[in-house]
């Protein structure tokens, strides 16, 4: 019930990734033909991922990570006015601090309470010269913003406007020209595809510096030697992932209203994120007098994989910022628990877990000295 | 003939690597046992490689590949003086130039007509704000740096000694320790294993700035999820290559020499680099009256891969870099034709090659208008 933190690869993409580890294992910048043939193959997930963003093939760049893509758009707009919410992955958050701190103008969005940020705060904000980044999807409490609006008001600015869609794309559909997006961040092991791979979709005209320099490859946007299993992986799992976005949306989210309504039954059981504008697999809660923490390591016992915040801050202790960010108080954020679903999420796997769960916030309630 | 381009996976990295794309796919980051697991799989392959180089275990850091690992170096230690040597990888080179026009101050050596650069030169250019980046083999003329000299100049004068060993790690012995580099590069894909993996040695005590800020992984160098999959079957190419070492240096370097006499006996061929202090793999070469670019699409039609200069610089129909800076003039440098050797090349293949070359040879300077 973690699958927001990471997802098993697909049987099929992996199948697919096959033939590029030890046969087809060319250098896509070789000009024989073995490194031709590979180039071939690299082009034609690029056709793939720009159909299914409905961009062109060439406004995609292919990288290792969403960290990457997200790191490379706001280092590689030098001199842009950097406006994100507060809500955003610790990739966007702390390198915008870094940024900051060498100079760039960074401003913080508030949110509400269910994470949405505020439109027209963005309105007053947004120049020119900004680059407004506001993810799609929370992880942590999976709230979705309205991307269309944002975009609206960005261009209407001549503003850009780049969303981190890592937990998005592939499970809601995404259109990068209606939803007037120039830059988007999605990644590969979030959507059942390989790790080690990522993209970066560029409107066309927009010029970024390169984070990697090197050799050339994408353009001379992202040196490196193309990770090409990877990178078929991740096109074959994007295609998937299309192909069984409305089945899968229909059965996870039913999974998940589900998880809702049985934890919130459990007294002093509180929902995060907005209750229905909302990623279908992921449902995050806080507890009254119970530690998140606690109740993850017990679950973990009981064979349930849950988490804390995000993972990538996870093992740091500190309330999600996220959450702080709503208004909950210190408590309260330590308090919260992340349920993310996946495919293979069973509705019996949900019933054992709402048992446990009962069963350990009565565990840590009975020891706890606040009541 | 292009193992230096990259190489097919290894049979018994691909299998080490198995478990983790589907079954153990956990976030390292996780707290819970799945994510605990990973990690301490990762700490594991860390572990194998500081063994291989004489490192300690908290040296390693895993990146996504060798030019991340080169970018992460020269941008992460900024107000340094750059010293490299001209005859560096792109990605090296490049960032090097970035680096120069934005402010920082770059130094390149010059090196003699065999690839090697002038140790006193070194001597007298670095102070202790230097930051001397040498490759280790070059990967188009394999020629062979004294590394060990080179860390003792530079450790001597307090400055940091950075190399990148992408084309040497795995073919022939580094100790980090006994030859004072403070800081080294290498690859997966160049020894067998995937793509997608690349390591930073960073001796203790070295502070860098990170280039993907993010979740703070790898002790916050290097932020982004995991990659185990990749590390692992990295991990477990580097123990292979350590064992075949020896094995694979006297098996490849005997092709390697029967190649070069063979090729030497056509009229007007000459090899480029040091005749002995070289890559057991490399070779490389330049024809009177016939471009590079020819031969590798002849040979081509003929099943051969070969490379002319590197093949990350390969699309892009320039002199190389590497034969000018050694004297080479613009016709020689465009005549160049790099064969690389593996661990599967046989004797009848450098045989077919050696066949297959002459006539090429020969049917281009038949066409040539010069003679």
């Amino acid at each position: 019930m973690d699958y927001a933190a990471t997802t098993p690869i697909d049987s099929e993409a992996r199948k697919a990734m096959e033939p590029y580890f030890s046969q087809e294992f060319g250098n896509t910048m070789s000009l024989h033909s073995f490194g031709q043939s590979a180039k071939s193959v690299l082009e034609g997930c690029r056709k793939k991922i720009a159909k299914i963003l409905n961009a062109e093939q060439d406004e995609i760049y292919f990288t290792a990570s969403a960290t990457e893509s997200n790191n490379t758009v706001l280092k590689g707009l030098p001199g842009r006015h950097i406006i994100i919410s507060p809500i955003e992955h610790p990739c966007i958050m702390e390198t915008a601090n870094w940024l900051e701190k060498n100079g760039a103008k960074v401003t913080r969005l508030k949110t509400d309470r269910y994470g949405f940020v505020n439109l027209s705060e963005i309105e007053e904000t947004v120049t020119e010269q900004a680059l407004v980044s506001v993810i799609h999807a929370s992880n942590e409490i999976g709230t979705l913003q309205d991307i269309a609006k944002i975009g609206e008001i960005s261009r209407s600015k001549n503003a850009l406007f780049h969303t981190d869609a890592s937990q998005s794309f592939g499970k809601i559909p995404i259109d990068v020209k209606e939803m007037k997006i120039d830059l988007l961040t999605a990644s590969s092991q979030k959507i059942y595809g390989p790790k080690g791979a990522g993209l970066l979709f560029v409107k066309r005209g927009i010029k970024l510096e390169p984070l990697l320099h090197g050799g050339g490859q994408e353009s001379g946007l992202r040196s490196s030697t193309i990770n090409l299993p990877a990178i078929v992986g991740f096109a074959k799992a994007a295609e998937i992932a299309q192909e069984r976005m409305e089945a899968d949306f229909k059965k996870i989210s039913a999974l998940r209203d589900k998880l809702i309504s049985g934890v919130l039954k459990i007294e002093g059981a509180y929902l995060t994120g907005h209750p229905e504008e909302r990623l279908p697999n992921i449902a995050s809660f806080y507890f009254d007098f119970v530690e998140g923490e606690s109740l993850l390591l017990q679950l973990d016992l009981d064979g349930i994989a849950v988490s804390t915040g995000s993972a990538c801050s996870s093992d740091k202790l500190e309330p999600s910022h996220v959450l702080l960010a709503l208004g909950l108080e210190h408590e309260q954020a330590h308090g919260s628990l992340r349920v993310s679903l996946g495919r293979s999420t069973t509705e019996e796997e949900i019933g054992y877990f709402l048992d446990k769960l009962e069963k350990a916030v009565e565990k840590f309630r009975t020891l706890s000295p606040i009541k």
